[in-house]
């Protein structure tokens, strides 16, 4: 007697995933996998990343989007070579995805590729995609109760960015609730506290970044 | 000989919309569902609607979130009928689930219901809960290109709330930009400029809510 399972999708995606991983890892590019909700700043905190990383790294950026080529066509104009996913309609970037997006990414040489995903701050946690590190964006103007309340995406960060820091006092933004928060579901990810618009908390971001980039490549 | 139509999961959901409409009109409730991303102030902008129509109608919440009920105990101690329902994962409000909420919420008159759905903007546009009207609330901090990105929750939109619009300045918000993106997917529902800290926009936007709520009650 034959009997089928049938794979469901996120068992399909753990193997695409898992091939990417190789994939990744035959070119010499570290993947860092950038969540968080629309409007978060993940563009401009990767901009911000790949200027503080190029002088060391080569880099790249995989653009997921739901639909239209805004940042990718930012990120050109800044010279960075890039490609755009768009999902149509899917609320996350999964592997199969992401490894044509990692096909046609103009990097041939070793290097960081940051894979921006759709902003959303649920399902792109359930996908893994092959990367090497997820860097969660969490921003001020969302509002300090957001791990009690998308605790999934808190969860399986290994980093996080409470970005748009700048904002903190304006917003009454209370660091010590969101911090506790996020401490009940993930104890151990490091949280560093960035702005695009004053530059705070870049250099420190990207200097634990290059510690785990370097032990890579 | 049989055929069996596997019914999809949003046909299923179409239909229990449809129930959830008839058990709304036999309560005499005018339903709004709320929409927007983590953070983009769906609460804040429920409470001010609500303190502005509580003499003329009774109101009530229900709250969707994936986890806490950070949301409703807020609604609870501003005196207002609240239920919360956690979606427990899902990135999305459904038919379902807001029935369960409807039996439970503790309102015997007829009135206004607002149901603030999942902070997320993808999911919540593909899943009909039998509302009247569809209240999109999108946040200046969240940029002036969301309307070109997350095309389908604005297209269903009925009604718009730029919300913390007092921050339009300070973050350089193109409205320009913003008002194209979305007229050139959504030519007709009425955008309203609106913030909490502020008050802005919010007497205006509960003005033409109170006209479509007087024509359904």
């Amino acid at each position: 007697m034959e009997i089928i399972v049938k794979k469901d999708i996120l068992s399909k995606n753990k193997v695409e995933a898992r091939d990417n991983r190789a994939f990744a890892r035959e070119k010499g590019w570290y993947l860092v996998n950038v969540m968080g909700s629309p409007g978060a700043g993940k563009t401009s905190l990767i901009e911000m990343l790949i200027k503080e990383l190029e002088d060391r790294f080569k880099t790249g950026v995989i653009e997921g989007d739901i639909a239209s080529a805004i940042d990718a066509e930012r990120m050109e104009k800044a010279g960075i070579p890039v490609i755009q996913i768009n999902t149509g309609g899917a609320c996350h970037l999964d592997a199969a995805s992401v490894r044509a997006g990692m096909e046609k990414l103009p990097l041939s040489e070793p290097g960081i590729v940051f894979i921006e995903n759709v902003g959303n701050l649920v399902c792109p946690a359930s996908f893994d995609l092959g990367e090497d590190l997820r860097l969660l964006v969490s921003s001020v103007p969302e509002g300090y109760d957001k791990p009690y309340k998308y605790i999934s995406m808190f969860a399986v960060a290994d980093v996080i960015a409470l970005h748009k820091e700048d904002l903190i006092e304006a917003d009454g933004f209370e660091t010590a609730v969101f911090e506790k928060g996020l401490r009940m579901i993930n104890p151990e990810a490091p949280l560093y506290y960035t702005s695009a618009k004053t530059g705070k908390g870049i250099s420190e971001l990207t200097r634990w970044l290059a510690i785990r980039i370097d032990s890579r490549i």
